[in-house]
Parts: structure tokens; C-alpha cells; sequence
């Protein structure tokens, strides 16, 4: 008895196993029984149960970056499916396929007063890649309308085949679609009482449509773009969010030894190498007035990889001084960031390097080593500003980021820690995610823990205290590992807005920008069984450090407190630091 | 200094001060700047910093269910806008006008790989009155674009007139229509940088259109309805959720004397009166398998009035044993809730009233005293059951109903804890909230707290464990009055889902729905500094009542532990003992 008596949830339990999906979390509710049963119960389906829906969502969305396919959430009818929004729209701009099953009511029974109803068809509409409407089950419809519209068995079983046949139709386009355009796809599913009844067998088969993955390679446009490449001088790649192991190793190295080429890797990239320039901030902002050194850095053909770019600096420099050619390699989607998009390349970047460096040809250039040397010099000023500060955000990162080690997944939370994060070598072997898709601070916590159930190597997040806080309920969560670690950087409120313009030192500035607060994570911790530890300078810190990673009986929290005053000055004074003698 | 340089910002805070706005939450942020600096520093403007966007909607419905007039939210760009969602569901659904006012990108930024951007428009299109998509000021616009389009002074001016028109209409019909409909409204404000600008007076002085308040008053059905009325021994009353005061003593009066109608008031209705039948579930339940009981039930004629009916069970009894008329009541709008609606008078219900009841003659009926006769065996036989109980989720609610002072805005969170107090009578004076509008538990305690502020009585929510987990970012939260209170109800679990059916005592069940956990809201207490007492039978949580209402020095929380087992069949036998000799 593990399948739910209703067609249409057997459909979609037998559909989902067919394309893959055997990971499910699911968010309790009556109306979503009939998914929840069959779903919770099925041998080959892994599920997971979570409360507040808009946590599971996102921990949904860690789960499918880290896996690398679709994952399913499932919840009950009304504004639960609500709750899923923040995570979906991270998960379209971030190209993570999450599949989402929404309970209904059956169509009779919406905006009649009914409770926990809403109108649930087209609410992801702005942010999704396929909405499947199903259709209720004619052979399942409560008697208060069966009553009312008596058909013949024979005319019954002709309409049940033909919403049979939609369904699986729809489920498979939105299924597929998850996959094919690589992001969130909405499958609301209507079911009428009796919810609970369960058979041993599934009484329909359905259909699996085959997945149609289309790469769009034109070998002109390939041929042409190379013949550029071959001659010019000064050739810039910058590369954005990328999942790890994305690009193959020799055509990185094609890009590292090129003497015309610049490559510029975010944090989020997944691409540290000695040869590329990995911290950009640190390259770029001490440059962004002087016009000379913006000359230099102009490049004629900027080439673009991956998804959203972190460094807001690269793309004001970029807008204003554009290349002359622009062209983005991406398997799903482009963006014209710089206004001057040229050629989007709609293929894997591996197919798209395959082809085109095997027409290009290398060219001679001092573009790279100009750079190199005012880089070596930024490493060196970087190092010296650092031995000379007190301890703050910016040294709180430095040393975080010496500690980690090399087999770990690296969850960063959104603003200032992803932004801090940019100006330090990260471990080439680190596998880092950020939610840059909408840059939210809304569900780090829980993306990070759903990544972390996901994986094999142990899984860290760092996280502001905004961020922590408001994900608190990610905590609210049976299925985290014990070698999960947060490491949250408490200065008190939202401290990247004491970085931007207006005056700081107002109680207008601290209760509406930077919501200043006193809270810690001491309680949430016991609450959640965390292992707590703080450190508040740098002693403090390192000494937490040499055992944080080690193997545990619970998952831990180091909470760091670092001075919220003091923390926007070391920053601006480091940039500053670059531009002294 | 107290106006954003912005004409977009100038205009929207002074059409909301124009339009009785006086109170915003606002969430941090760096795109809202305009409007956080403008509207939190205005003299007339009463501004709350809350940084979770789920908790600020919710405070901010709550606030405006208690003040009966507008709240405005504030957020930035990006996600944060999707975590309204289900309050604005809730607010669409129990016509509360929340006003959302969106920051946003300019056009040109949206969807070229900017952070904190997604498709704003549109987003709340299932569930919104109005929705009011802004331009951008060109006389605001960031140098990117000005200095490819560049546009004579006084080609500028006049383009920039026509901005300013358009936005000064769409505005004012937004704020109108949160009134007019008296539900909740979506104004999208795009800000271009630099957005922290200051200056000392408005640039601007936007002109107020007048509110439209229109009733469909057709005498004509007033005066057949009232002819059908005269003529019925049978008529039924069924009020569902409303503000409290709503309905003038005098016509309640009428309805009360009268021997021919039953007057079935919920919890929510706000009407409870000792001429009323005000624990529909403790009438109906027990009936709902006899038929000659259900025979004497059905009315000829059935009056709704209010919003959303908690009762399922009058719901469905009503939908199989259909009135022969069914009339709604409402300012607003209407639901077919028994698939049999005659008449929508679309009108203030005092209204109706008046000129009803100028028309209706009396009629002799049994109707009302056959059914006083089994209210009367009801209420004994609920006496005589509580006495013989032990402690459990039932006999909670009765000690903590029986303990409520009159003076008090009481709260009840969703799921089990409104149905239980569908069967107690609680104090008449009491104004009585519940989030019915969509029935979720995802803002119960931020709603209660919103209520809190803008309330002069001292302020209760009863809530269940989930619902108070869920929603534990309310806590975060700066203004909760000393004198606000929680009980909470904790079964470890989703009690609700025992008493539906499917077997309860397997794993899966207690993980999927009944999803239990061990968790307290010890923790929570201390960390945002609620004084808290906990008890575990009828004898600690009658002494814990005791002093719970009385001042204090921090806002309290009472919480009960109940035994998770043995609730339902507590709840089950209640039900049966009806019937029993």
C-alpha cells in the first residue's frame, strides 16, 4: 500500500522516478496527501521533511546545485506555495532546476470560500522555465458534484483517458523542462477528498517523453568570432557564478598561458588559478579614477562565462568602457550586462572552446604582463595592509580563509560576506556556492544545508548575522549533517551599509539601514543542538579555528564578533592602501 | 533635509500622507534609500524597521486590521518583495488594505545580470487590487544612458511632466483602490542612482484625486428579499470572519428576538451573544449523521454576512442540505461558499439593515426555540465532558478561554487553535483576530504583534507550536509593547493532523504530517527577551494565569505542554459524547 489511490498522484510519483528525481522535500498539509504518502513511502525516493516552506525550498535548491539535478519540493494547497518564491526566483536567475508540486483544490472548490485555497495557477509566472495546470481526476471527484453531473461509465473512462493523457503530457513538458533549460518548473496539482486512500499497485503507466537538449552551434559565427580573437592584443575572459568542474582543465590552461589574455575569475566562479586574477575588486577599484591605468585595462574583446557577475566595479568600468566585441558561452542564458552584447554562444563552454580554439592562433602581448606586475604589487600592499590592522571584519575573513581546508564545500552568504570574500585566494580545490541569482540574504542558511545533505565532503557556510538571522528557521531541520559548520561574522546589523553613501552616524541610519541589533546565535544554537563557540579577536579566532573541522557530535556554530564601527574604515582604508607609496 | 532629491519619493510620501498614511515598515536596504530616508524622517510619519520581509508584511496587516485604515510596507529591490507574498494573499483574502510599496531597478537594469533584480511587475497579479507600476524620473537618470540619449532642456521638461503625471495617477489610484476594495494594493517605484540625495522642501506637489466609495444599493431585491424573508419560519444567519463593532447593536437585536432565525456566529464574527448559537461545531458535529436532525436544520432562507467560515462542518452540510435562498452581505465581495448564491447586496451590512428591516413583518416559528432546546443539552453536556477529562489540548483551551480579561485584543493562531475555540463561548467584549483569509500559519505572531502596536488594549495570541515556530522572526522585532502576550499550545507537532484520517501511529505519519520535534520557545524567549513560565496540567496553568495579564517589565510568554497522544481522542470523545444518554 504505498501508492496513493489517485491517478494523478501515482502519475507524477512514477514520472519523477522515470526522469531521475528520487530527492523530495516535502512540507506537511492534508491537500498534498495523496503526494506525500506515495511519495514519502516509495523505495527509491529519499524524502524530506520540512516545516517552514520557504526553508525548503531553498534547502531544496542546495540540494540540486550539489547533486547537479532536479530536486522536488511538495507542499499543500493555499499561500504554503507562496512561501516557495524567494527560493524559485534564485533558482531561475541561478539556473538550478527545482521542481516544484503544489496541492490544489480542485477547480469547483477555489474562490469559494474554501480555507487554505488561493489561486495557485501562474503565481511563479515572472520566474519560471514551464507551468504544468493539471487536471483533476474525473474518476475522482467528491460526491457533492458527481451528484449533479451523472455520466455514463463508458463516457467517464473516455474523459478520464483524455485528462490522463494531458497530465502525463504536461508533467513530462515541465519535468523535461526542468533539466533542458536547466531551472525552476511549477506543477500544480488539484486532488479532491477522500485524500488518504492508498493501493498496493499503481493503476496507471504513464508515458516518458525523452529529453530534447539542444545545443545551438553555428560554425560561422565560431569562425568568425576566433579570426577576431587570433588578432587582437588585448583579449579579457571573465568568468562569473559557475558550479565547480565546469571547465575542462586544458582549455583553462589555453587561457593561462595566452600572453593577450586576461582572465578575471570571481569568487563564485569555481576557477582559482595562479594565473588568472581571482581577487578583482582589489585589481580594479583603486583604478576606477585613474584614466590612464582604465586605458590600459579596456580590453578590445571581452568574453564572458558563467552566470551573475559579483563585482559591481567590473561591470560599472565595463558599461563605461565597453569592448568593442562582447560575447557570452552559456549552456542556458545570457544577459546583456555591458550593453554591448555581440554573439551569445548558446552551447556547453567546453563544446564552444573545443571548436574555437582550434581555430585561433596566438599573438603577441604585453597585456597580461603589465597587469602581472600590478598584481604581484596588490598581493604584496594586500598582505602588508593586513599585518597592520586591528582586528575587524576584513581580518576576520583573512583569517577565516587561511583555515579552510581543501576538501570542503564553501557556502557563502550574500552581501558583505560574498563581497569580502572577492578580495582573497581561495583554495583552487574548495567547492564554492553563493545565491547570486537574486542576491537575496533570505535563504542562505537553508541552501547551505540543503547542499550539505546533498554532498560528500563536509559543508561550511559563512554568513553575516542579517542573513543568519533572518534564515533562522534553516536551523528547523532533522537531516543536518554533524560536520556541518557555520561560521557567522556578527558586527551587529547590516554592515556593507555603513560601505555605501549617507550619513552613518544618525539613529535614522542605524535603526533603517544598518537595523542594528544585539542578538547572537548562543540560543538558536542550543536550541537546534549546535555546538557554540565565539571568538572576538584574533587569538580568539585562530585558537577556534585549529579544531573547528574536526569530526563531531553536532554540527557546529563559531560566532565572531567583530567591532561594527571600525569595520567600513579598514575597509575603505584598504583600498585606499593600494593607491599609497 | 528631510526629502529624497527623487520626484518619484517626494510624490509617494506625500499622496500617502495625503491619503491618511501614517504608519510604514520598512525593511533595510539600499534601493529604497529614497524612500526609507524620506518617509521615516517625515514629522507625520510613524516608521518601523523590520528586516525579515515576511514578518514586516504580516506586522504591517495586523497593524492595519487594528487601525482599520492603510499600512504601507517598504523594500528593496529583488527578492525581498516575493517575502510579502503571503501576507498579501492573506490581506487580499480578508480585505485588509496592506500597501506595498516596491523599490526597483530602473528598466535598463533589469535582466542584464545586476544583482537584487528580478521582474517586479506583475508579481501579486492572483491577489492585488490595484497594481501600480511607476516610471522612472529622466531627470534622475544615471549618466549610462543620459549620455547616449541626449535630449534638449525642454524636450526633458516635457517628457519629465508626463512621467510625473502618470505617476501621480497611478499612485492615487492605488492608495484609492487599497480603500475603495479595501484589500491590498502593489506600487512598483523604480530609483535610478544616486539614490541618497537630499533636499529640505518637495519639488513636487502632486494633486489627490478623491476616493470612489460606491454601494450597489438595488431596492428592488432589497424589498423581494424582504418580501421572501416575511414569509419564512426557517432562516438562518451564518456570520463568518468580521472586524469587531461592525454590526449596530440594533439590528442584532432584531435578529436575536426573532423566532424564526438562527443566528450561527463563528469565533472570528466578532458577535457573541448569548441569544446566538455561537459553537457551531459543538451544535452540527454531533448531527451530521442524522437525518431527521439535518431535516430541521436545513434553513429555507440563508443570510451570510462577514468574510471566510472556519466551520467545515456547516460548510459541507450546508452544501449537501442547500437553502432554498442564499443572500450575502458584504461591502466587498462575495463567495458562492454553497454553490446556491441568490442574491450578493453588495453593500455596508448596516446599511442593508436598515432598509431590510424597514420591510420584514415577524412570523411565528418553532425554529429557533427547537434548537435553543438542543444548544441548551449542548452546553451542559460540554460542561459535564470538560469536568471529566484529564489534561490535554480541550482542557487547555477551556482554562485559558475562562481566564481571558474583557479588555483584550485576543489573537488565535491558525489550524488547531481557531477550531478549538470554535467551541467555547468567549467573553463578548473581547475583539478577536484570526488570519482566515488563506489559514495559514506562516504570520500569526508577526499579525498579533502588528496588532499590538497600533492597539491600546493589551494585546494575546494563542498559537499552536508550528505556527509560532514557524513565524519565530516576528520576535525580531523592536516595538512589541511590555504588556503583549503569547500562549502557546505545544503538542510537538501538528496536533490538527491526528484528527484527520489516515493511520497515525507510523513513522511516516509522524514525520510527514504530524512532523514532530522536540523544540521550545525556551530559547526564543531569552533571545528576544520575553519573560517566560511554562505548565504542563490544569493546576500550573491556572496558576500561571493567575498573574500572566498583569504588567510587566517584558512582553510574556506562557507556554503549555500538552500530551501529543492522547489530544485527539480527547477532541474524538467530545464529539461522541453528544450523542451518549
Amino acid at each position: 500500500m504505498i501508492y496513493s489511490k489517485i491517478p494523478l498522484a501515482q502519475t507524477l510519483v512514477s514520472l519523477c522516478i522515470a526522469k531521475g528525481i528520487n530527492h523530495v522535500v516535502i512540507s506537511p498539509g492534508s491537500r498534498n496527501a495523496p503526494l506525500t504518502l506515495s511519495f514519502s513511502q516509495h523505495p527509491k525516493i529519499h524524502a524530506y521533511s520540512i516545516v517552514d516552506e520557504r526553508c525548503a525550498a531553498f534547502f531544496a535548491l542546495g540540494m540540486a546545485q550539489q547533486l547537479c539535478k532536479p530536486v522536488a519540493v511538495i507542499c499543500t494547497s493555499g499561500s504554503a506555495v507562496l512561501n516557495y518564491y524567494p527560493a524559485i526566483a534564485e533558482a531561475y536567475y541561478s539556473n538550478v532546476p527545482v521542481v516544484v508540486i503544489s496541492a490544489d483544490r480542485p477547480e469547483y472548490l477555489i474562490d469559494v470560500g474554501d480555507g487554505q485555497t488561493i489561486r495557485q495557477k501562474h503565481i511563479f509566472k515572472n520566474h519560471i522555465n514551464y507551468e504544468a495546470n493539471l487536471k483533476q481526476d474525473i474518476t475522482h471527484k467528491s460526491t457533492i458534484l458527481s451528484e449533479t453531473h451523472q455520466l455514463s461509465p463508458d463516457m467517464e473512462r473516455e474523459i478520464q483517458q483524455g485528462i490522463q493523457a494531458y497530465n502525463e503530457q504536461e508533467i513530462n513538458l515541465a519535468l523535461n523542462a526542468a533539466v533542458e533549460k536547466n531551472g525552476p518548473v511549477h506543477i500544480n496539482a488539484p486532488f479532491d477528498e477522500p485524500l488518504y486512500d492508498m493501493i498496493a499497485a499503481p493503476t496507471v503507466s504513464p508515458k516518458v517523453q525523452p529529453l530534447v537538449l539542444e545545443e545551438e552551434i553555428d560554425a560561422e559565427k565560431i569562425a568568425k568570432a576566433a579570426t577576431i580573437w587570433s588578432s587582437s592584443t588585448r583579449k579579457m575572459v571573465l568568468v562569473g557564478t559557475l558550479p565547480p568542474h565546469t571547465i575542462s582543465r586544458k582549455y583553462l590552461e589555453v587561457l593561462a598561458k595566452d600572453p593577450s589574455v586576461l582572465v578575471f575569475t570571481e569568487t563564485t566562479s569555481n576557477l582559482r588559478d595562479d594565473a588568472f586574477f581571482n581577487a578583482i575588486d582589489q585589481m580594479i577599484l583603486p583604478i576606477e579614477k585613474n584614466e590612464a591605468l582604465l586605458d590600459e585595462f579596456q580590453p578590445e574583446i571581452l568574453l564572458t562565462l558563467g552566470g551573475m557577475i559579483v563585482s559591481k566595479k567590473v561591470k560599472a568600468i565595463l558599461r563605461k568602457r565597453q569592448p568593442k566585441h562582447h560575447w557570452h558561452v552559456h549552456e542556458n542564458s545570457v544577459f546583456d550586462t555591458f550593453f554591448c552584447l555581440e554573439h551569445f554562444f548558446k552551447m556547453n563552454p567546453n563544446h564552444f572552446f573545443e571548436s574555437f580554439f582550434g581555430q585561433t592562433k596566438s599573438i603577441e602581448s604585453s597585456y597580461k604582463s603589465f597587469w602581472n606586475m600590478i598584481k604581484e604589487d596588490r598581493q604584496q600592499k594586500h598582505d602588508q595592509y593586513l599585518k597592520q590592522i586591528d582586528f575587524s571584519d576584513l581580518k576576520a575573513f583573512e583569517t577565516i580563509f587561511a583555515s579552510l581546508p581543501s576538501a570542503l564545500i564553501l557556502h557563502l552568504g550574500n552581501s558583505s560576506t560574498v563581497r569580502y570574500a572577492q578580495l582573497f585566494e581561495i583554495d583552487a580545490n574548495i567547492e564554492l556556492f553563493c545565491n547570486r541569482g537574486t542576491s537575496g540574504i533570505d535563504g542562505c542558511t537553508s541552501t547551505a544545508i540543503g547542499n550539505s545533505v546533498g554532498a560528500e565532503k563536509q559543508t561550511m557556510l559563512i554568513t553575516g548575522d542579517l542573513s543568519f538571522l533572518y534564515d533562522s528557521n534553516a536551523l528547523w531541520n532533522n537531516y543536518i549533517p554533524k560536520n556541518f559548520r557555520i561560521i557567522l561574522v556578527n558586527n551587529n546589523g547590516g554592515g556593507i551599509f555603513r560601505i555605501l553613501p549617507g550619513n552613518k552616524n544618525t539613529e535614522n541610519f542605524t535603526t533603517y539601514f544598518e537595523t542594528i541589533h544585539s542578538h547572537t546565535a548562543k540560543q538558536l544554537a542550543e536550541m537546534y543542538h549546535f555546538e557554540y563557540k565565539t571568538a572576538t579577536d584574533e587569538m580568539s579566532l585562530q585558537k577556534a579555528l585549529k579544531t573547528f573541522y574536526d569530526e563531531s557530535e553536532q554540527p557546529k556554530i563559531l560566532e565572531i564578533f567583530t567591532p561594527r564601527i571600525e569595520n567600513d574604515s579598514v575597509l575603505i582604508d584598504y583600498f585606499k592602501f593600494f593607491n599609497e607609496d
